[in-house]
């Protein structure tokens, strides 16, 4: 969803100004180690042996470390390098920072820990070190931090264990993580996959350098195709919303694991349809309205970043699967119907084709050539001639169930999959076969997907389906508006007439609403409306009226009226005694449609975002509510009207007229603009419900809260 | 769910019979080659190396066979072999299936392709076959069948090509699939992950011998602790219901690959819930009433299998989390939740006691131990053992990032982990971390489970407490009931008041249904009932009342009654011309309570299913709907509305009193029971809506639908 998403991009200052570290040319090592081990001598020790650039030990006390020439102090270094890291205990921490500031060092790392992550104490520390060097200009990584990796040139500015056992080649695959036991463990595994990185980076506690800023420096980074992130919170909404605004506009995915959540930083937000609601809902919704795909798992990211790196994001849902077993082929199917990929039937020219090679195969698609090809494993390469000829099929999973792993049988197959790699270089193509590694990096390198279990290769293609979806995606306009006195805003917030009249100068739809202050007021004003009409009480105090007695729906004349008003004020009176009671209001019932809900909420960290579901306890019950940040195009809320699981719904389910989505798409549209236009005034605001109509749709109820005042 | 699970199992004689086979001390390969990579070759080479039985390869042009002498045909052999295998051309099977059974051969497993596979003709010589082997009490493997495989006497009787480059060892996970490859794929990655195994069977064409047999005697077989099973769908219902009884009693653990749908196979369920049904949802009811645990993957069997092969299955969801990262212990406390874990707090003595060893530690659950541990790992071993020590949580998962790969590190920990492994036997122990082979083994052979992916990790674990849960469910006969005369069920289901007085008679609370063929009849009864009523059209021809008109609700006089009356008589007219009207039914207008449906349907492989849900379009929608096979008891009743996503209104949703869960499960459990014992005449029932109330609950509607007489 999202808006303006491929509107030319220019690195702001922010962003450039991480160039310095990121490609740091030179590095000092303040509090640097002759032990190999320790967070101060890792890092020599790795550059030493595989930094391009030009590394300096500061250590007052030893004349070389590692082979390196050491100096005594920062002060020393001439000219100050790019990059000072600092690896002292914590008590030294701002005196050297102080330092490095003076000699002129143009950015640093700051391992050290015991700082924001321990005590209040240690976070005014760290506040303090931040501010100083953002006075002075100077970018700071951590404190708390792993450190960064720039794999291309050696740049190992960490003190990681995990290079101990693992050695990730160079690549394009970006990571940048809150954590750096997470970052290292992505790192590892997607190594020991086969993955190649652009960047490391392990942020710690964020004083200054967060997640936003590593992806906004990774999409306009020429070696960073691919952007893997783990990140348990935001610092600055806005900041993550232009960086994955940034990615998505240079078509990088990004593949985000988004543990826990963060309800507890959040201020409550007390509107009904906040119990929908939650911090993890909305920074979901911003990740997706950025076309990020969250990973639940580090295999999932794993195996997404592994799809992602070979660069073939297909163009179509279309896939074809090809198994010499009907049971595997049963199950990629299943897969792909939950990944959203579609199978077609192949050509029946191609499909007289298979059957002459292979006569007993079941040439549907799945294509079951059956065991037959075990007698003659060519025939089985043939056939994957003939399927990746088909040139309207993006995405091609051939499942070789061992073939992988025994050598005679890839003899065989070896010529034929060179071949189709070299002929059809387009075509995603997935293997799904136990392998040898040698097998698996010949493939890979030919630019094959090798996956062992076909779940997990299916799951990754409907990965590289979403990006390509996503990539694909024209530049939509956000709908705006204007911002609204405040004053109407609060006439709103205590009135249902007044709300009325601003949701029909907002652009949605309504019914007539009336007041009436006594029985008699209210049954003229029936007769006018025309019965049956809806009686709902009128009270500043009251906003939940159903709960109270207050809603009486389809009163079908002045009879019933009459009752109805008698004992909505009996009731209200006992069950909400300190309601200020101006009267009624009515309005025609409405019969047919279907009941929604379409709402804002002002979240703390992301601003203002929209939400939509259907009316009814049973969206409540099953969370079934779409969220997106303010304002949307009128492509992402119809987007969010199809990521609703109920959407069959507004199909016209059981012989019902379809509803009218643009009408709906509209509406919420319009009031996310109004939310965005008037984020300092209105906290949230509720319409509840939204008929949608066949032909149309109206707001029967809508419930503004405000915000407090900032003064 | 499902009843008299835990009754005593007795085998019966057809499972009996597999025992000659699956333990047979004596094989000849009739067919049997020279050439050790074909499918008559195979199987000799295999054995012959390491079957601890006789093997008499048969072959008439040839003296011996990979050293073994050979017999010219079957007869030859005396006493005739415990197991013939038949790997000839298809065109000499069913001579050789005549010599073997004139030779008194004691079971076949036929490996030829050709039969019920390829087409009809196929199909009618493997069904001669299958009768002629019936007929002479000789139970048939196949054909187009892998084979099988018992790992603990080395009885290889099996061509699969996938032990040419994996060995498994022996152990105590079975595997039986109706797809070789798939059965073989599943076989192979489960052994890399250091599975053992007792016995495989690959099904093949069924036409005698199927996974549910192949349950039953696993569910028997001392050597199987585990069952895992790959099945597209089922020969036989009932005996699958069962060998899944059979396995729940033994309490061995039932992992099921089930893909794909068999819809076409099954008679079209025609009635309104049936469009929520399908046969793979009952299916899975079925597995789930037995307490098997299906799985989307082979990844996710593989990791089940390779847990319960550990014999641990937690008695509560409590489980402890320690972790040196906070942000790997954000991810498994979300993954967690999601598998149904509860994360208790540490008791404070052992919050103290962590607190002292490692003061920077955060002694929450997850408990971080930050990296402060890397300084001195024999800390986190410290941390471990006072964790491991709390004696109401039975599972703890330990995450350890790359120690399991640094073999310094693994030093320093070992003693403390083999010293919890010895005291806390019956602790379930799982270590998350990147992991040599050597550690992987060594720990799996202390009892730890080890995993490298923290979602898969704590995925299985919820597995495990999955069948530790249907364990130790108490034996809860169903409720049953009595047959009623066909007559009585024909009138009901052609009439309301015949249906209404049906449920009565079925101990289903209803309201008063009372017909009215004339308007003024229907004003005299409706004073007699008592406004407002609900008024419906009375027709055997109209099933769906709504749908054409034939519905009004809430008739609050005389006047709206006649209105109603004269529109729906004229709607109805139009919209169903051709349907005969006896008039209108009048009931009580109900209000209040949640809506939900109660139904039944006779599905073509499992018979009689109860199924529950939610009234109301979303339900549909969102396909929100619990299935289980009939009769039912009570606490299975319960599990289903437990099941239910949309649980949550029951309990008072809003503000209103929660819903009477015993009078919904007995009406559950009663209408299952009439399901069950009327399933050769009934072919669904639809309670819609059953209307769940604070202290009751009534069935407002019902429709019943016979089966065709079988006659």
């Amino acid at each position: 969803m999202g808006s303006g998403r491929k509107e030319m991009q220019v690195r702001d200052a922010r962003t450039a100004s991480l160039d310095i570290m990121f490609k740091a040319r030179s590095v000092a090592v303040i509090g640097a180690s002759s032990d190999a081990g320790k967070i101060g001598g890792i890092p020599v020790v790795l550059m030493k042996r595989h930094f391009q650039g030009t590394v300096i030990p500061i250590n007052p006390n030893r004349a070389t470390i590692a082979g390196l020439d050491c100096a005594p102090d920062i002060a020393s270094v001439s000219p100050p390098p790019d990059l000072a890291i600092i690896a002292l205990p914590v008590t030294a921490v701002e005196a050297a920072v102080g330092d490095c500031l003076a000699a002129g060092v143009k950015s640093i790392a700051l391992f050290t820990a015991g700082f924001g992550e321990i005590d209040a104490a240690g976070l005014a520390a760290q506040e303090r070190i931040a501010d100083r060097c953002r006075a002075a200009g100077v970018r700071l990584l951590g404190p708390n931090s792993l450190g960064f990796i720039g794999f291309h040139s050696g740049l190992y500015a960490t003190f990681s264990a995990a290079l101990d056992n693992v050695w990730p080649k160079p690549g394009n695959v970006g990571i940048a993580s809150q954590s750096g036991a997470v970052g290292t463990y992505i790192m590892a595994l997607a190594a020991e996959a086969g993955i190649g990185f652009s960047h490391f980076v392990a942020t710690g506690n964020e004083a200054d350098i967060d997640v936003a800023d590593c992806i906004a420096w990774m999409a306009a980074d020429p070696q960073t195709s691919v952007i893997v992130v783990y990140l348990e919170g935001s610092r600055d909404g806005a900041r993550l919303k232009r960086a994955l605004a940034a990615a998505a506009a240079a078509n990088k995915p990004v593949i985000a694991i988004k543990p826990g959540s963060t309800e507890a930083g959040l201020a409550a937000v007390k509107s009904h349809t906040g119990m929908l609601a939650g911090s993890k809902r909305v920074f979901d919704a911003v990740l997706n309205s950025y076309g990020a795909r969250p990973a639940e798992s580090i295999e999932e990211a794993v195996d997404l970043a592994y799809a992602c790196a070979q660069g073939k994001f297909p163009a179509s849902p279309d896939a074809a699967i090809i198994t010499p077993s009907g049971g595997v082929g049963i199950m990629l199917a299943d897969a792909a119907d939950r990944a959203g990929l579609v199978l077609p039937p192949f050509p029946a020219s191609a499909q007289a084709d298979i059957k002459k090679l292979v006569p007993l195969a079941s040439t549907g698609n799945p294509l079951d050539t059956t065991a037959q090809v075990a007698n003659d494993f060519r025939l089985f390469g043939s056939v994957i001639d003939i399927a990746a000829g088909q040139t309207t099929v993006p995405t091609l999973v051939i499942f070789m169930s061992h073939m992988g792993k025994t050598p005679g049988v890839v003899d065989l197959l070896r010529p034929t999959l060179i071949d189709v790699a070299t002929r059809y270089k387009d075509r995603l193509m997935t293997l799904v076969t136990r392998a040898t590694p040698e097998f698996r990096n010949e493939m890979s390198a030919l630019g094959y997907l090798v996956f062992e279990d076909p779940t997990r290769a299916i799951r990754a293609i409907g990965g590289l389906r979403h990006f390509a979806a996503h990539f694909a995606l024209a530049d939509e306009p956000a709908v705006t508006t204007t911002t609204v006195d405040r004053q109407l805003l609060e006439d709103a917030a205590s009135s249902a007439p007044a709300a009325a009249r601003l949701l029909k100068q907002w652009g949605l739809p309504d019914l007539p609403v009336r007041s009436a202050e006594t029985e008699d007021e209210a049954v003229r004003v029936a007769k006018e409306l025309g019965y049956p009409v809806v009686l709902k009480i009128d009270s500043p105090d009251i906003q939940h009226k159903t709960e109270v007695g207050g809603v009486d729906l389809d009163i079908a004349d002045e009879t019933r009226l009459r009752a109805a008003w008698k004992t909505m004020m009996a009731t209200v009176a006992e069950r909400a005694p300190r309601a200020r009671l101006i009267g009624v209001t009515l309005s025609p019932m409405l019969k047919g449609g279907v009941e929604t809900i379409i709402g804002t909420q002002n979240d703390v960290d992301f601003g203002p975002v929209v939400m939509f579901g259907l009316g009814g306890v049973l969206t409540e019950a099953l969370q079934d509510v779409v969220f997106a940040p303010a304002p949307v195009s009128l492509g992402a809320a119809r987007r969010m009207i199809d990521a609703l699981r109920a959407r069959p719904v507004l199909d016209g389910w059981r012989g019902a007229e379809p509803s009218d989505i643009d009408a709906l798409a509209s509406a919420i549209a319009s009031l996310a603009a109004v939310a965005a236009a008037n984020a300092d005034d209105i906290e949230s605001i509720e319409i509840n419900p939204f008929v949608a109509l066949p032909k149309s749709g109206v707001a029967l109820d809508a419930l503004v809260q405000m915000r407090a005042r900032k003064d």
